[in-house]
C-alpha cells in the first residue's frame, strides 16, 4: 500500500536535495565565493538547476502522481500525505510547462547578472547593468509565454511566488491603500517637527552592531545550532533543511538601526523555516507557504515587535551600553525615531507608512517592462518620476534609484507586492496573536518572545507549504486578506507618535 | 566531425558540475555549517555523489566514449583531444565497477563520520568513532571487492588515487627507506641538543599568525581572486574549477609555525588547481594528476621552499616584527629550529626525517584493517605499539595518537602512502627546476617565488590530469620514482644541521 507515494516522496527528496545544493551555491556565491569564480559558479547552478527541474517534472513523477492520486483518496484532506500530493501535482503542472533548457538559461543568466549588478550599483552606473536587465525581462516574457492565455502578464509571475492568487488582487489591495497612505504621509508631514531621528545618524562601530544584532536573534528564538549569520551585499535568508536556515545582513555604519533591522526582518524569514514541521522536510511541503506568508513574518518582527514599545523596553538599555552616543536619549525619543516617517531612496531602511510606495514603484514599472510598455534603458528617468509622484523626492543617482534592490538581478519580477501583502497580513496574524495570548507584550518588555514564538509556530510555520497563502491566513485567524486591518493599525500608531 | 567527442566533453562537463556542487558541500561542512546541520547535508552529498556517479557510468558516456575513440584516431595521442578520450575511459571504467547504491551510500556514511570523529577527538574518545570507522572499514572492503581479482585488496583503493601504480611499489619504498631513516634518526638523537626549538613554543596570538600566513600565500603566487582561506579542524585544499580554489588552516597558537606550516602545504596544493590549463576546466582533465603528485606540490612548497634558509632570510624579519617572543633569536638558530629532528606525537607537525615514518604505521594499519588482521576496536593499541616501535615514543591518549587525523573519517583509506611518493617526488621535481633555474634561491631571498613556480607550471601544474603521475615525473624530470634523491636531500641537509 501507498508504495506509488512512497517512491514519490524519495523521489521528491531527491529533487530536495539538488535544490539545497542550488541554494548553497548561491548562499557561498553572495557571501564568500573569490570574485573570479563567477563564470564558472553560474554554470555550476545552471546545471543543478536544470537537473532539479528535469526530475521534478520527469514523465515518472507524473505517473507516480496518477497512482499516488488514488492512493490518497480517503484520507484526510488536510493530512500530510493527501497535501503533498496536491502541492506536488500543483508544481507539476507548472514546472512542465517550463523547458529545461529555459531554467538553465534563467540560472545562468542570473547567476552573472548577480555580479555585475554589484558592480553597477558600486560605481552608480545603470548602463553596465542594462544588458543583463534586458535578458532577464526577456527570459520572464518568455517564462510567461508559457503560461499562455492569461489575464495579465505579471500572473504567471506572480502566482509562483503566491500559488493561487491574481496580479488583479495586489491592484485592488493598492487602490485601496494608495489614497489612505498619500494622505497619512501628507498629515504626517505637516508634524515633521515633532520626531527627531538626528541620533541614528553618525558614525556607528561594525563590531556591537554585529554583536547586538545577534543577542536580539538569540532572544527571538532563531536556532544558531541550526543556522548563522553571515555578511552579504544585500540582506537575504536561505535553507538548506529546516536544520540550516542562513541569514545575512549588512553593517554600514551611518544608520545605527540598519543593520539591526535588516537582521530582525531577516530573522523572521528564518524562524519561519526553522519552525516547519521536520516531517516535512526533503519534500514539496518544506519551507514557507508563499512569498507574502514569508514576508508577513518578516515584517512582523521587523515593524510590529522590533518598532514598538515593549520591544525597546527591554532593548534600549542594552543598546545604550553599547553605544555612548545615546547617552542622553530617553526610551520615548528613541521610539519616536525608530518610527520616524519621511519620504526617503531606500525601501529597506524606509518607514512602515511610505514603504508601501516605495513597493508601488517598483509593482507599476514591472508591469510596464512585461507589457513593452517601458524599455530597459529607460527605466531610470522612468523610476524617478515614479518617485517624484508618490514620494515627492528624486534620487540624486542610479545607485539609490533603480540600482538599489537585488531582485532584479536574481530574476525575481513579481516579488516586490509580496511585501506588501506580507505587511497586511503581519497585522492580522499579530493581532490574532495578541488577542490569543495577551502576555505577548509583558513577556517582550523582559526580553523573552515565547508565546508569540510559539502562535506562530503552531498556526503558521509548522504547516510548510501545505497550505495556499490565503487558506492559511483564514485557518490561523478566521479572516480574509484586507488593508483594513494594516490601515488602522498605521492610523493608530502614528496619531499617536505625530499627535495627529 | 567529432560530434561524439563535443558530446562527450558536455556531458562530462556535468559532472564536472555536480562534482564541484559536492565539493562545496563539503567545504562548507567543514568550515561554516551549523552543527545541526550535519543528518541533512549527509543526504545532500549522498544525493549529489550519486547522480554524478550515474552520469559518468550512464551507457550513454559508454557509446560516446567508443565512438569518441575512433573521432581522435590519428590525432596526436598527447593532444587534449586523445587524453580525455582516454582519461574519461579510464573513469568510466573504473566506476561502471561500483553501484551508484555504494556511492550514495559511502557519501552519506563519511558526511557523517566527520562530525563524530571530531567529536571523538575533542573528547579524545575513540569508542565513540569506532562504529563509524567500523562501517566506513567495510565499505571500503567492499570496494575492493569490485575490483577482484587484485594481489592485495590494498590495490584498488590505492589505485584510484594513483592511477597505474600498485601497493608493492609502495612498499617496495618503504622497505628502501625505513632502514635509512631509523638510521638517521638515531644518529641525530645523538646530537639532539644541537638544535633548540623551545622559543617556537608558548602562546602566539591568532590574528598576526593568520596575516603572515596571508601574505606568505601572496608571495608564493596564491591568486586570492581564484581563492581564499578560512579556518577547519583539519586543513584541507579543495577546488570548484581552476578559478575557485580554496584552502584552509587552523591557529591553534601554541607552536609558533603550526599555522604557517599547513598554510604553505595547502597553497602548495592549492597552486597546482589553479595552475591547471584553463582549456580543461570542466572536464575530467581538469585537476591534478594525482594524490602523490597533489603532496610533492604541497611538501614542496613546505618543506623545500618553506623549511629553507633562502625563504627565512626574506620572511624571518616580517616575522619577528609580527612576534616580539623572538626578539633575541638569530635567523640561523630559527632556521635550524623549524628543522628539529624529534620523534614526535602529531604527523602534521613532524619534521622532514620523522615524517615517513608516521606514515609507515598508517599504511600498515590500513593494510591490516582491510586484510582483517587487525579489528577497529584493536586499533588504538596496534597504533600505539607501531608508534613505539618506529618513533619510540606512545601517544598519551588517542587524540594524539589513532584519532589526530581526518582522513578515515572521509573514507580516504589508502591516502596516507601518498604523502611519502609525494615527498620523494617533491625532490625530484625541485632538483630538476633549480637546475633549469638557477636564480631560483636568490629570487626566494628577495621574497619571490616567480621563476620555481613558473617552472612548476610549465612542467607538472598545466597539463592537469592528461598523464599518469609517473608518466608525468618522467617527462617533467627525465627521471624515474626513486627515494635515493630524497634520501640524499635529507643527508646532506641534516648532516649540516646537525653536524652527523
Amino acid at each position: 500500500m501507498a508504495r506509488a507515494l512512497n517512491q514519490l516522496r524519495e523521489q521528491m527528496a531527491e529533487v530536495a536535495d539538488l535544490q539545497a545544493a542550488s541554494a548553497l551555491l548561491d548562499w557561498d556565491h553572495q557571501t564568500y565565493m573569490p570574485p573570479g569564480a563567477a563564470e564558472a559558479r553560474a554554470q555550476q547552478m545552471a546545471t543543478i538547476d536544470r537537473l532539479a527541474h528535469q526530475q521534478l517534472t520527469s514523465d515518472s513523477i507524473g505517473e507516480l502522481l496518477q497512482t499516488a492520486q488514488s492512493e490518497v483518496e480517503g484520507l484526510d484532506l488536510d493530512s500530510n500525505e493527501a497535501r503533498l500530493v496536491k502541492v506536488t501535482q500543483r508544481d507539476f503542472d507548472r514546472e512542465r510547462r517550463i523547458p529545461s533548457r529555459w531554467v538553465s538559461e534563467f540560472s545562468q543568466a542570473t547567476a552573472l547578472a548577480h555580479q555585475i549588478w554589484q558592480e553597477a550599483r558600486g560605481t552608480s552606473d545603470f548602463s553596465k547593468f542594462e544588458p543583463s536587465l534586458e535578458r532577464i525581462v526577456g527570459l520572464r516574457q518568455e517564462y510567461a509565454s508559457f503560461f499562455e492565455p492569461y489575464e495579465s502578464i505579471y500572473d504567471p509571475l506572480f502566482e509562483a511566488f503566491e500559488p493561487g492568487m491574481k496580479t488583479a488582487q495586489i491592484r485592488a489591495v493598492f487602490a485601496e491603500l494608495r489614497p489612505a497612505l498619500v494622505d497619512l504621509v501628507q498629515r504626517i508631514a505637516e508634524r515633521a517637527d515633532r520626531v527627531d531621528d538626528s541620533f541614528l545618524h553618525g558614525k556607528f562601530e561594525d563590531a556591537p552592531q554585529w554583536e547586538f544584532g545577534l543577542e536580539v536573534l538569540q532572544r527571538m528564538g532563531y536556532d544558531f545550532q541550526r543556522g548563522r549569520q553571515d555578511r552579504s551585499a544585500h540582506p537575504f535568508t536561505t535553507s538548506f533543511s529546516n536544520d540550516d536556515v542562513r541569514i545575512t545582513t549588512r553593517v554600514e555604519g551611518e544608520l545605527l538601526t540598519s543593520a539591526l533591522f535588516s537582521s530582525i526582518h531577516e530573522g523572521g524569514h528564518a524562524l519561519y523555516e526553522q519552525g516547519v514541521d521536520p516531517q516535512l522536510q526533503r519534500s514539496p511541503l518544506a519551507g514557507g507557504a508563499s512569498l507574502s506568508l514569508h514576508e508577513s513574518q518578516s515584517r512582523l518582527w521587523e515593524n510590529l515587535v522590533g518598532r514598538s514599545r515593549p520591544f525597546w523596553r527591554f532593548f534600549f538599555p542594552e543598546l545604550k551600553e553599547r553605544f555612548g552616543q545615546l547617552r542622553n536619549v530617553s526610551l520615548e525619543d528613541f521610539y519616536r525615531a525608530v518610527n520616524r516617517v519621511r519620504p526617503s531612496l531606500i525601501r529597506v531602511d524606509a518607514d512602515e507608512v511610505t514603504y508601501n510606495l516605495h513597493i508601488m514603484v517598483r509593482f507599476e514599472l514591472e508591469q510596464e517592462l512585461l507589457e513593452g510598455r517601458v524599455r530597459v534603458k529607460d527605466l531610470p528617468p522612468a523610476w524617478n518620476q515614479k518617485m517624484n509622484e508618490y514620494l515627492g523626492i528624486v534620487p540624486p543617482n542610479d545607485a539609490q534609484g533603480i540600482l538599489q534592490d537585488v531582485h532584479w538581478s536574481g530574476g525575481a519580477i513579481g516579488y516586490f507586492p509580496t511585501y506588501t501583502l506580507g505587511n497586511l497580513i503581519s497585522v492580522e496574524f499579530y493581532q490574532s496573536a495578541l488577542r490569543d495570548c495577551p502576555q505577548i507584550w509583558a513577556e517582550m518588555e523582559q526580553g523573552r518572545f515565547d508565546s508569540l514564538l510559539d502562535w506562530l509556530r503552531q498556526h503558521v510555520h509548522i504547516f510548510g507549504r501545505k497550505f495556499e497563502p490565503l487558506e492559511l491566513l483564514r485557518r490561523a485567524t478566521g479572516q480574509e486578506l484586507s488593508p483594513q486591518p494594516y490601515l488602522s493599525y498605521l492610523h493608530e500608531k502614528f496619531t499617536e507618535i505625530y499627535q495627529l
